[in-house]
């Protein structure tokens, strides 16, 4: 199937927002989505955008059961290693089933990595539930490091009253 | 004892280095940094950096024992979640050995924390060590969620050949 990879522009940010619902479904945690394509549109698309994203489109005739042609979607950031400087951290790659096993997720993938690359980064870095194991499946079958099993990294959040109390102990 | 926290400068970025291979040797993982006071300068100080910086100093007649007055750091940087929206990530919060009791990591922590709010961000996130005892009761004790243990995310990473044979599956 014929597909294009384009950087995502604020008339996309509703596709996004569906298909960032479709991901949290699939990951069963749909309660834990409170954003909407307006504070994508405000937060992507500034001088200083908060993320980049690419999406995945197919030619009209291929479109999906429910009429959509944006079929893809990845997100990412610049963030900074203080051991090798400039990295890239991946926070979704999705591809709507019925339109797996073309190459769009590879192409998504390959993409980001190319940014990475082109930016001068030496990592791509993301975050993977420990029982989604076909993505794990994936990213270790194309050389990805689990850090957290290697090297015993934790992943920590402060937020809601945690994060207004330490506020609050700024000097 | 008194301290003053305040955004990096330039002319800052020895001290960094310095202190970012202090907490490296704390981390028994020395040989990972491969950074240096110049791409520290290039990276945090242009028009769009790649992280943030405050430093801890203390006044002259408080200097360590090999002369210095900053005695500690925190590197941050803005990322975003496709459920909640902008997020901050705190790579290192460091203070000096010797400083250590004075409320220095505290106050580092804190005004990160106030930058969270300020910047309309709802959650503070990092990683550490699982080894790293003292570091993880620090954090949990003022309220830090351990979401690798609680929801089971684990934390990967592409470099070297695998992120360059990615990039070369770029479309």
């Amino acid at each position: 199937m014929r597909f294009t990879i384009s950087a995502a522009k604020p008339e996309d940010c509703k596709d996004i927002e569906r298909m960032i619902m479709e991901l949290a479904v699939y990951e069963n945690m749909p309660d834990q989505v409170k954003i909407s394509h307006k504070e994508l549109e405000r937060d992507g698309f500034g001088p200083n955008p908060f993320y980049h994203c690419l999406v995945a489109e197919v030619p009209e005739e291929h479109k999906s059961k429910d009429g959509n042609t944006t079929v893809g979607y990845v997100i990412f950031f610049y963030t900074y290693s203080t051991w090798k400087g400039r990295t890239v951290y991946m926070e979704d790659l999705y591809v709507m089933p019925e339109f797996r096993g073309n190459g769009i997720g590879k192409a998504l993938l390959g993409a980001v990595a190319k940014e990475a690359k082109d930016q001068l980064c030496s990592r791509l870095q993301f975050s993977v539930l420990d029982w989604n194991k076909p993505s794990l499946y994936f990213y270790m079958a194309k050389g990805a490091e689990d850090l957290t099993a290697k090297e015993g990294w934790h992943f920590l959040r402060f937020h809601g009253m945690a994060l207004d109390n330490l506020a609050q102990e700024a000097p």
